[in-house]
């Protein structure tokens, strides 16, 4: 019988750990090759204009400048900067609606034009030199502004009015049977606002191009391998002559470079093909705000209807979402939006409709939650409203609604593990849920409350999208263990997680497996870092890959020890029925090696999906005289399945609360009425810092899913979606005033507590 | 059926041609790492010596000086700098005899200590300021005078008398019935000298070890996997925590860095543990030639039985080489000499004995031809001898006891096809062989002479040594094809030829093909490029990888187009019945990838083993007042089995036929009476310059071996085999003089003349 794990649930030293602490780990910014030129961008200062002239002359003269790009001399193949368009599942189309450099600029920060010089310096001067002319076109800022039928068109849609993309609709049983059986309905609007991935390393790209035409590109991305797609085909070249990796690691990601990061991949390639030299491409804080993805603004409309006990009879839900100037994953984000808020109550009528529209602001898509946290933070304002309206606990109606495993949902895979009520009971009770009575005085100026949110996630983007890894395991000689996957590593743990994994299928020492990552020369395709995937689905490859070679080692050792009944165990093959009858791990690899043998496993998977779950309660305090909230403690219990490594799990787990914390309180990209980004830095953005995170409670709750790898889930996206409903429902609770909008700032609380005066 | 091969026997593009042409090919030499230190090493300038004292203390205070390393503070492990100690077949036992740097040196060239500095300069610097005191301890050169009683010992060994590793016997018939069924005995000994691989590039390598304690190192090396178990043993770290790999060339081998590059790997490994920093280490010129393996030089004696009408009854072979002061490749090469020596005729009764010997000269190990060139050029002087005795045409008596398939030899494996006649009657009638007589007129200054060699060689090491290949062949989403094999490419063309057979097999252009090769981290295990293996055993990994992935792209389409009776060609699956129903492999590789499926085909092979033949005509000048021979003419017909790339075998043809020249006629390391190397750089030794090329007459001849993919056979190291032989013949018929040592220099052939007379 196998024994407790050996290697699984333990805290083993993070591989990336001692070089990160010691300042010797290597990020795309760090990176210095031979003859490397400095690339920088030319961006649109105006929100929504032709180009009507473009004179390089200048800039090109300039000595040190040795290549200038505009749309020219580049691409002119269409793409999406995402991962959306190369892995819609079709016939889902995709929507490719921009050029590397285009004639047009549709927001503030749009290329116009690139320069490779010897020094920054020098690429900046040169940028200063290149003269266009602009012919100021129409600009619209808000989604339903651009839906009107007068609006200027950004981009030619199918559905016409700048809808993006295809409309998401999704149903499940008769809405209106469902609304004419409740006893009560409400109905409610949302607005969300632009939140930023803040990232601590910005947009980044290194690419040289030999002189045989083969193209090696570093780069902060998330997912390597589809990347690699998506510069085959801005650049026509075949994907086996590109070679995309990490080097070996990025400063975060939170969704902002699934796919390119940014531009700065095609715009270092077009560089280095135009100049001959490699050429890096690092954007500044600016760029990184006003020119790379940010989470999507606009609303959400829930209308829900409810039996006198709390029962949900109705859900209906829609969103409009702000795409900003082009589709990155804006024809996705909406599905998930929806699929995700319909999937954490149980509810027989349910229906939802969201789109994206385009809008002349920086494009929106990926970012830590991918439309969840824009969904829950509606749905569970609106529960906490339907609880206080009813006089019903909102925990209680919670688990009277919750869905649980064997129950009809709308997604497409099963739900066969839910610790939801465990973290709403352990969250509850780690909060101390009873005492929220007792905190609500109404006489103090500052005031306390306690609230609560609750949400579920997925634990990788199948069947929503392409979505498969693959992985080697081999065995060396001396019986240690190399695993390679193409899956990069954004500070998330996730190298050392899987090695977790293959040391343990493998029964050897955490110490003797090491990790080829990120590199789409050195590992088949692996989609890459995104939708909470890596563990469950990237470990499900390393598992499957590591179970194929511990076959081969069996396998052999049988032919060895006489016997196919064998165990591995502690970097030993036993015979099971008589444990004195063995071979090392070492030995075995020696031995096949001198017959010319090498176990290779391989591992190919399509990740099935695993719902992981969370409960979030916030203590805040709420200053009456000014609108301050301050939050006290978070509890943040979460299904995760099975924790691999608790501590990264925690540090995950942590780090979602601080940015739902943002979202809740402070974050926001603010435009001027020309389209133009007001605090386009961290000193202007309001980003939460040390001083501000309050005591989090981390609750580790393992529901063991029988799909992931060891029963894991995903658990990267999982603790940014409850914290600010949590938050703002606890506000509610201070001071009985309920927000429709976020963030919670101390403007917005101040002028909630006068207009409520 | 099947066409004729598309990619196959056609001339591609060499894949490192535009590169190298244009100087952009980044070779070890180039490298430069951030914080890089530079290492020099202190050697010995005496021949055999202990360390009574050695004081680093000045060199560690010069300012600039990282690192002093010594045999105190660093490996205490023995090794061998070879593959052979870790590869070879059990109950073989490897013989470990050096450490990293000892307290006896044993050659003038040993290593006495290093130094990292941020400079060269300062790093030579340092190594004037290390004191060392020596005790001079008796030394000895000659393989006979080192097998004396009285000789000092330089290692203990098993046989005694400074004899290296097992002696090797083989034996077949009987050899004494053998002699007397003879008509005549022949009995000759040989004498051949040091030659020197004399690559472009000197021995290499850059060594990171990360805090983490990862080592990566870029060499120079052959042989990357075998390099990394070499090192790991010395380090005592798992294998997985070394990355070996070349940075992506390297300039030339010939044998001279199979395994370590001398010890370029372990100095830089074990100054950039102790410096904590990267470090390189270039040899130079002169560290090159008294520091790094040569050939073996030593004495071949020949006992030959032969009936009246030339065919022969009994050989009996022996050798002794002179090892030099550590086992490299000395316990192997006589194995090989003999082996290859008893297999190019056929012959009932055979017997051999051979070893190496340790002296206190640098050490010896492989070099292109691997003791073939040895025993060649005694066995076919011989044979010249014979067939002159007893008045045979030599063509006509080597036709009569050659080996023929079917036949039964002492090699472990078949032989299936054989070339041999036909490069013989080809290379003859290009030679003009019918001229001999005209030509030797025996009144002029100028003397003209025709002569020829045959021999046979191997296709890769097995079952010599342990020899495998494993490869990774990938599919991409666009049907683009990357391969992985971990065999380097030392200008040799394998990376074209292995992408070529890969396209061919998945019948895609050659374009479409990348490869990633000689690194640890990013192939399977692969032993390397040695033993003119790449094309048939590297090859063979690459075309099983291939047929994986294929199967794996028939499997699918059978289920997109209905039938299993399906054909590749041309880019496009096809029903076989109806060349109508198709889908092309890019349309496959998409939907494929849509379905999450990538086809990843693994190849693992221990290879079988196939004889190269060959036959070489030289016709040549002597000038009978200087002694100096010039070669007008060599015809090298050579059965390839199968061009792969026919330019490219003419390539390697070409350079084996001038380094059997130099063999020939220039090219010996020569030492002065305290063991001291005479003629240690370019300009001192004999190599054949452009200037010396005669007109080569290639012959490319194809057997189509069974075992070989596409039928082919190992052409590394054929053509350097009989010219030297081709040549003494050559003269022989000139100048009816008859030389048993090589090389044949104006002084040896000037005082041959003067004796004759």
């Amino acid at each position: 019988m196998k024994r407790e794990y050996s290697t699984i649930g333990k805290n083993v030293k993070k591989l990336d750990g001692i070089e990160k602490a010691m300042g010797k780990a290597m990020f795309t910014t760090d990176m210095k090759l031979p003859k490397m030129l400095y690339g920088k961008t030319l961006r649109s200062p105006h929100s929504h204009a032709r180009i009507l002239k473009i004179d390089t002359t200048k800039a090109e003269a300039l000595p040190g400048v040795k290549a200038v790009a505009t749309y020219k001399n580049t691409s002119r193949a269409k793409f999406n900067t995402s991962v959306a368009a190369l892995t819609t599942i079709p016939p889902l189309k995709p929507v490719e609606d921009q050029y590397l450099f285009d004639s047009v600029v549709r927001y503030v920060g749009d290329e116009v034009a690139a320069v490779a010089a010897v020094s920054e310096k020098i690429a900046k001067e040169a940028l200063k030199l290149i003269e266009v002319e602009y012919e100021i076109l129409p600009a619209v800022y808000d989604p339903f502004e651009a839906m009107k039928e007068d609006a200027f068109q950004i981009h030619p849609t199918e559905e016409g009015n700048n809808i993006l993309g295809e409309k998401v609709h999704i149903e499940k049983g008769n809405i209106d049977e469902g609304f004419q059986s409740a006893d009560h309905i409400f109905e409610h609007t949302f607005k969300l606002p632009v939140q930023k991935q803040a990232q601590l390393e910005t947009q980044a790209a290194v690419a040289e191009v030999s002189v045989g035409g083969k193209v090696t590109v570093w780069s902060t991305t998330q997912t390597p391998h589809p990347t690699r797609r998506i510069l085959a085909s801005i650049f026509n070249l075949p994907y086996s002559k590109i070679r995309v990796l990490n080097p070996p690691y990025i400063g975060g990601g939170f969704g902002v470079r699934i796919g390119l990061s940014a531009k700065a991949e095609p715009i270092a390639v077009a560089l280095s093909i135009l100049s001959g030299q490699p050429v890096k491409v690092v954007y500044d804080r600016e760029e990184d705000f006003i020119a790379s993805d940010t989470r999507h603004s606009g609303y959400v409309t829930l209308k829900t209807g409810v039996k006198n006990d709390g029962t949900f009879t109705a859900r209906k839900m829609s969103s409009v979402l702000n795409g900003g100037a082009y589709c990155s994953f804006s024809a996705e984000v909406p599905g998930v939006l929806g699929a995700m808020g319909l999937s954490i109550y149980y509810c027989e009528n349910q229906m939802y409709d969201g789109h994206g529209v385009y809008t002349n602001t920086t494009p929106a898509g990926a970012m830590r939650g991918f439309g969840n946290p824009q969904a829950m933070f509606a749905i569970e304002s609106q529960v906490d409203i339907i609880a206080h309206t009813l006089g019903v606990d909102p925990l209680e109606i919670r688990r009277k609604n919750m869905m649980t495993p064997g129950k009809s949902w709308i997604l497409p895979y099963e739900c066969l593990s839910s610790g939801l009520e465990e973290c709403m009971d352990k969250g509850a009770s780690a909060i101390g849920w009873e005492r929220r009575g007792e905190l609500n005085r109404k006489d103090t100026r500052i005031r306390r409350g306690i609230g609560m949110g609750i949400g579920t996630h997925v634990s990788n983007a199948w069947p929503f999208c392409v979505d498969y890894s693959n992985a080697y395991v081999t065995i060396q000689q001396d019986g240690s263990v190399h695993v390679a996957s193409g899956v990069p590593d954004m500070g998330t743990g996730t190298i050392t997680t899987l090695s977790q994994m293959a040391a343990e299928v493998l029964e050897v020492p955490f110490e003797k497996v090491s990790i080829t990552f990120a590199d789409t020369e050195s590992t088949p395709y692996e989609i890459g870092s995104h939708a909470s995937r890596t563990c469950y689905a990237s470990g499900s490859a390393v598992v499957a890959a590591s179970n194929d070679a511990k076959e081969q080692i069996l396998e052999y050792a049988s032919t060895k020890m006489g016997t196919k009944d064998l165990t591995m165990e502690n970097g030993f093959i036993f015979c099971t029925n008589n444990p004195q009858n063995k071979m090392s791990l070492s030995k075995i690899a020696l031995d096949a090696h001198v017959e010319g043998k090498q176990f290779v496993g391989v591992g190919k998977i399509v990740p099935k999906n695993a719902p992981p779950y969370f409960a979030q309660f916030a203590e805040v305090e709420v200053d009456m005289d000014t609108g301050k909230v301050n939050v006290i403690k978070v509890v943040c219990a979460n299904d995760v399945g099975k924790a691999i490594h608790p501590q990264i799990v925690e540090g995950q787990l942590e780090g979602g609360v601080v940015m739902g914390m943002g979202y809740a309180l402070g974050e926001e990209i603010k435009y001027d009425p020309n389209g133009k980004q007001l605090n386009y830095s961290f000193e202007k953005y309001n980003l939460p810092t040390a001083m501000d995170i309050p005591e989090i409670d981390t609750i580790i709750v393992e529901s063991h899913d029988p799909t992931g790898p060891f029963g894991v889930k995903g658990v990267g996206e999982t603790s940014s979606v409850a914290t600010a409903p949590a938050i703002s429902n606890a506000v509610y609770d201070a001071i009985g005033i309920r927000f429709h909008e976020l963030p919670l700032t101390e403007e917005r609380v101040y002028k909630g507590i006068k207009n409520n005066k």
